[in-house]
């Protein structure tokens, strides 16, 4: 991962690219996994990759719909009809935004454990426990 | 960044470890400046740096409080008492804990952009738009 460069603002950790609608926990499951699989996901795939229930699921699809980061389609081709997602080329675009900033949440991150170990002299440990 | 292992479980994108207390946005913001700042920082630099108003900071400090990741004192040691917050060490661990799968997040978001990449065949382009 890039070290980027540090803003010299005074709002240092305002993060403003955070857009609430993309970091809100369960959407921010649910982007992932329609960024990695960009031909889409069925409604019952989507719902197991991000362990949500069917009302939270629609609930938060809705919100990304009005947003215009996802679309939703019912496909009638199959045995019965069936909901299928995927992200919006603005989507993918916004998400891009909103990961760059997470990524330098990482790096602040990274950058004081490394700092605090420095002070310590005491050996790099990883920020993940599991 | 080291790319972890996916896990194989079937709710792969839950991100569970995404605790809400610290998740939120603001939230967030005023842990990475602690973090970065071991010793603690006064309320005003605080609020500078997460440019947060007075009533937002405290209603955050407070939720961070009750959640036994930050402590505040009054020091009455200045010309007129101050505010003064720091991370405790439960603060610290959990922040670890959570900062580990925020990376994972910002990993799987590259991953899905290095096989768009592939797939298109156009040079890699980089996440942030700043």
């Amino acid at each position: 991962m890039n070290r980027r460069k540090k803003s010299t603002d005074k709002a240092r950790f305002a993060y403003d690219g955070l857009e609430r609608v993309i970091h809100e926990k369960a959407r921010l499951g649910i982007l992932a996994s329609l960024v990695t699989h960009p031909d889409g996901l069925a409604f019952a795939e989507l719902k197991q990759l991000c362990s949500l229930t069917d009302g939270n699921l629609n609930r938060h699809l809705q919100v990304l719909q009005e947003a215009g980061l996802v679309e939703i389609n019912k496909r009638s081709d199959e045995a019965r009809p069936q909901t299928f997602c995927r992200m919006t080329s603005a989507g993918r675009r916004r998400f891009a935004e909103y990961i760059g900033v997470l990524e330098q949440v990482v790096c602040d991150a990274v950058e004081a454990r490394d700092v605090a170990a420095d002070a310590s002299r005491s050996p790099r440990r990883g920020w993940s426990t599991g």
